[in-house]
């Protein structure tokens, strides 16, 4: 509820109405009204999908007038139009565009915690029986990945496949050459260097994927090994620190494309063109790709900018590997953890001796543990 | 083979060296050339992914020496490093990165032939059973995908998951909240427009998704309905109009992000943020987006540019469904027509009457098929 009246003025060329209650001063063009309207011949009621294309709506949508119904909506009518659209006052608050852009390159979402060292990773941990029987619990560890971009989980199935069973709560695993699930563990002609005792540097997943798998999943069926502890570094983080350090390093590896790349099994020959630090058109901070093991020759950067690309590479690299920057744990039998692998890198130290270190891994898609999550909110609102 | 013999020069101050052949004259970094240095102990021979990390190479790697063997290979040596490094000529023509970047935004490879009316499909059409038996066949089909973003395929097996078997030849599915296939046919309470007999406007499926399918198939079971023919729109053929016609709408279509959403089932609350034309970081045209249906409110668009937005929206809005851009044909049953849905728009007409409209539709993912493409590919110059 909003403390004072709200109120409601139209332009003089009835282009624009201004819209004035007690936490926003915001202006909505006709146009922009005219096209998201929320009547029955404008969006089916049944599923919210738009009945109306661009093209059918008039060039120009002036304001014939405005008012308020009961202080919860607000009617507009339009020139030339008889009908009159509600549109409830929450739901502009909620849609308004009348504000001044982030001019930072490389912004976050306000929803984001970026991390390091130091992270409490209890209270990014929640057992499968919680989730399975609550939603409430279900939507809590949803959104601990969301925030963080990682979180653990216990008691997971003991069956093979019981990974696909946590998966199925929230969402859908991409299929790829290299299976639904996939085995982690030393092989003796391994077709990844994943698949050996190697120590691996903190990477993100599949970069030479086009997209690139979203979020991983790794359950641990086995750790008996020697060494073997599961590593995770905040890669939003990690760019943000690049950009404190060196604006000029951090804009080299978003403005240019690097190349990934593998070969490694019969009838793969997987290709990508894609830049390290990636932003969405207004300067989000959308992915982060790092690779050490597939990066391919990189050809779109200009021979003048090699070499200060090349530093920049190192740069953010050194930032990656610095101990204040790694999350580490020791993963057992039956737990896992979830990474977004947009976000998150995660290694692992090598591993040797007589006992035995068996992961299991797929790739769930984020969207879809974001629509459910979304959903689940939705729900508790609506119950609430 | 080069007509003239090749020469090699070393810069003075070592780092980088200048490589001629008969068709190519081009600069290497030592930085780059120690990187990228193909030995077993910087690529691992059994899978090829790289072993060494760009923070265990030197900071700069001058270049000692630089010399031809047998006129196939350079070989190179770095300053305290005794190591002598093998590149085929062929691969350094293959990798130089020595040239000016085309400033043009909205660039399309050269490996894409851009189409529209007059399409003659005839070209893009093979058999289940040519694909299966010929792998020469399949090249050639994923190949016309690759370069038209559309082909058709006759003869698909009859069962209800024939276009699984279909994707096996050289991919895999995403799954999504719509199952791993869907049908496409009038419901009674639809969850989603397309499954009405109505019309739809050309779209790309799903830009709800991040992201988003990035192929689909739609397998014909039953069209004996007035109506419903299918129409594809090259939406790449489109933004390079919409670029040729008007500049600022081009600009404005790939500079802000629009926003898309779906909640029609239960359970899902699907949102995006994407521009409708989107641009990779060195300019080239990487996807298109536009579906009337899923459109969100926009609300990451300045309020002083709104307007003009909506008339670039409205402008590609026009071009797309100009009838000099569309291919139109009535599939059959045991047909499908797959398209790249970062790229060609589909729609229908449409249908009624007395008979049946009943597709199967899935969504394969394109990196795969490059995969298997490109894999095709190599093993034909290994046996040629």
């Amino acid at each position: 509820m909003t403390k004072s009246e709200p109120q409601v003025f139209i332009s003089k060329d009835q282009s624009y109405l201004t819209l004035k209650t007690g936490s926003l001063k915001s202006r909505f063009h006709g146009n922009w009204l005219r096209d998201n309207a929320l009547d029955e011949q404008t969006r089916s009621p049944g599923n919210g999908q738009k009945l109306v294309s661009v093209m059918s709506l008039p060039e120009l949508s002036l304001i014939e007038n405005a008012q308020f119904d009961n202080g919860t909506d607000l009617i507009v009518q339009f020139v030339n139009n008889p009908a009159a659209y509600f549109f409830p006052i929450k739901w502009l608050e909620k849609h308004q565009y009348d504000r001044t852009p982030t001019k930072l390159r490389g912004w976050v979402s306000k929803n984001l915690r970026l991390w390091r060292h130091g992270l409490d990773t209890t209270e990014l941990t929640a057992t499968y029986s919680s989730l399975q029987q609550s939603n409430t619990s279900l939507c809590a560890w949803l959104a601990q990945i969301e925030r963080y971009g990682f979180a653990l989980l216990d008691d997971i199935p003991p069956e093979a496949d019981g990974l696909l069973d946590v998966v199925k709560l929230f969402g859908y695993v991409r299929e790829t050459n290299y299976g639904k699930t996939f085995e982690v563990r030393s092989e003796i002609n391994p077709s990844n260097l994943a698949y050996t005792g190697l120590g691996l540097q903190a990477h993100t997943d599949n970069p030479y994927r086009d997209p690139a798998p979203t979020m991983q999943i790794l359950a641990c069926m086995e750790n008996s090994a020697e060494g073997g502890e599961s590593m995770v570094v905040d890669g939003f983080h990690a760019a943000s620190q690049l950009r404190e350090e060196s604006e000029t390093h951090f804009d080299l590896l978003s403005r240019y494309p690097a190349r990934f790349g593998y070969s490694g099994s019969t009838n793969v020959m997987l290709e990508s063109k894609r830049p390290m630090i990636e932003l969405g058109v207004d300067g989000e901070l959308i992915s982060v790709r790092f690779n050490n093991r597939s990066a391919a020759p990189f050809s779109d950067i200009p021979f003048e900018t090699m070499q200060d690309y090349y530093q920049a590479y190192r740069h953010f690299a050194k930032i990656i590997s610095r101990e204040n920057a790694k999350v580490t744990f020791k993963l057992h039998p039956r737990q896992l953890f979830i990474v977004d692998n947009t976000r998150v890198l995660h290694s692992r130290t090598a591993f040797s001796g007589t006992g035995t270190r068996w992961l299991r891994g797929c790739y769930p898609d984020k969207d879809g543990m974001l629509s459910t999550l979304n959903a689940l909110r939705r729900n508790q609102n609506e119950t609430t």
